[in-house]
């Protein structure tokens, strides 16, 4: 097979660990028969230093002609930063913001799991973790407070700042279906995740999940108010399998999600489309603090790179293999900085894709 | 001192609650010569059962023309329930959100903290914990998603529903004095939680609370993306003093943060306008599982009723008495249900409010 992957190695951390995700997928091309070629385009801080804006239209439309896209990071320096001052448009996430809403990449698949490897790691202890947890976040990304409209006004003097929550049911739909497709393939349980008690975007959004809910016969679904689930994650997270949510609580949850695993440098996601064509990248951020360092977790990345030939390819076989050189390479105890514990093998960055490549 | 107090027993366990609150007070009356006046007022579904609206214009007059309330809990079943598909200003969470408005509650005081006695119960593991965390999260209670524009309309034959989220200078403004007020009192540190990455409303409100930070140089502000803030919680609870979000963010981590407390029945709240005036209202919710039976814990009440005296009468030596008799009851070893541990006596709710009122 012939695949057009465009890759966005992006700030921080993101060129190294891109690098190890491709150098695994350039082992799988060895070893099953398939050509991976690369076309390399600039988004976030990288893009703004080079042509001023976070995202060019020619690189969106790169993107675009390509089968998958592969994200490293944008962005670094947020929390505390010099961009929130900076006009919206001109900051490194909205070469994210610009992508996601161009490729209409509206499901976000998110899984959060507990390896058993890395136990130790996680802030849970044992009587709350039990058997352990493997979710899925099925966020909607392209909807929402994210896109908006926005603006900010002078009212009597006083400066006053608007942002729009607006979902219809199509949107609602489409994101609704895909968290019941995977949860088909999973545990067959949805947990949607809305605050139906205040918001009428998410009356809307239970209405329309109900909907679709009745073609899924086989799936039990639940509803969960936002500020429950951000409680029962921590208290209870092995009662989740899909967990199906807007744009914003999607954000928010996920990462509290994926901390509660303890190994956010393992964890990947898809971004996808109504075709095959899906963007992948690492949960986490762009860790400018560690950025060039060769100390930086490629894994998520090549998790994403699994998940790219699963979902973009249907190359099973191959994304299983991936998956489980990952697990051997942690099997022998190789740990990066983020996951080492005691009686591990301390490894960096290149070392760590060298393993896992090796293990195809 | 004479106090006119307004009770909302409200739904679930709330009469009960209210009932060893008001005990507790009574006590605290006669010890230290004040006398407390009750009036009781219906609000949520025990209102809607009685008057098909959650709170009545009566209600609300009632309460306004009092010193401070005191509520148990409203609403009940909500998660999955018969209450969503009903009309927003029929449901019972609606009477909390209009009594919020009408009497212009915006500061949510909501109090975190690990009880060392009750450490066992806390869902972190001991190295999360570190030297315990004790927090403070001030949430804005009057303004953003909850009481923006919303409708749902329909386009091009597309059911489409939107929520405005709106804040000016002026809210914000009010909101970030009660904080750094509050942080002066503690350990001097605010950390201002927004998402100013995406939020048009969120670049205001670092803006306005940069501003209001000059006035109090003794105090460190930092920002931290809500994203960010909800994985930090769990990894890193300690490094919290005050946190200060605005009103959709700030039901999510509250309720984040108490969790991870792992004694939800134990934290109090106050919500305070610009006068003495508060509300005053346990952290968790009507549990109608357990109502009526006896079981639930009234300590979160009871320490609202602390926090009552504290901010709306300066009665701060009473406060710190019963304080000091939940501290004592907790040390004796009396726990109820929720909290129950090997080797300590397990008391019901009467039980548990006999045994503070004791103590004072
Ligand atoms: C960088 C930011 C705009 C982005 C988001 O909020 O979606 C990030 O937090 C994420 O979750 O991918
Ligand atoms: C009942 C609900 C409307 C309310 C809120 O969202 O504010 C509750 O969750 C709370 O935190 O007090």
């Amino acid at each position: 097979m012939d695949c057009k992957i465009v890759t966005i190695p992006g700030d921080g951390i993101g060129p190294e660990i891109v690098r190890e995700a491709c150098k695994v997928l350039d082992r799988v091309g060895e070893v099953y028969g398939h050509k991976f070629n690369y076309t390399e385009i600039l988004m976030g801080g990288c893009s703004i230093d080079a042509y001023g804006v976070p995202l060019t239209e020619e690189a969106l439309n790169t993107a675009k002609q390509s089968d998958a896209v592969l994200l490293g990071a944008v962005g670094g320096n947020v929390g505390n930063s010099r961009w929130y001052d900076v006009a919206p448009n001109l900051r490194p996430e909205a070469g994210l913001l610009a992508i996601r809403k161009g490729l209409n990449l509206f499901a976000n698949i998110r899984p959060a799991y507990l390896y058993k490897e890395l136990a130790e790691a996680c802030p849970l202890k044992k009587e709350i973790i039990g058997d352990g947890f493997d979710m899925v976040i099925m966020r909607e990304l392209t909807g929402g407070l994210y896109f908006g409209e926005r603006h900010t006004e002078e009212v009597d003097g006083c400066l006053q700042a608007t942002d729009t929550l607006t979902y219809n049911e199509k949107e609602i739909r489409r994101i609704a279906v895909k968290a019941f497709d995977i949860a088909m393939k999973r545990r067959k349980s949805v947990i949607s995740v809305d605050k139906a008690n205040v918001l009428d975007s998410s009356r809307l959004w239970r209405k329309v999940v109900e909907e679709v809910a009745k073609d899924y016969p086989e799936v039990t679904l639940s509803h969960m108010l936002v500020d429950n689930c951000a409680m029962q994650l921590v208290m209870n997270p092995g009662q989740f399998d899909v967990i199906l949510t807007e744009n914003m609580f999607g954000d928010i949850l996920s990462d509290e999600a994926s901390m509660i695993t303890g190994s956010i440098g393992m964890l990947s996601s898809a971004s996808l489309n109504e075709t095959k064509f899906g963007l992948y990248e690492p949960s986490h951020g762009s860790a400018p603090d560690i950025a060039g360092k060769d100390i930086a977790n490629p894994i998520a990345t090549i998790l994403s790179a699994a998940m790219m030939l699963r979902y973009s390819f249907d190359l099973d076989e191959e994304a299983d293999a991936i998956e489980k050189a990952v697990q051997k390479v942690l099997t022998d105890g190789y740990r990066t900085a983020d996951i080492m514990a005691d009686g591990c093998k301390k490894v960096g960055t290149t070392e760590m894709g060298d393993l896992v490549a090796e293990n195809i």
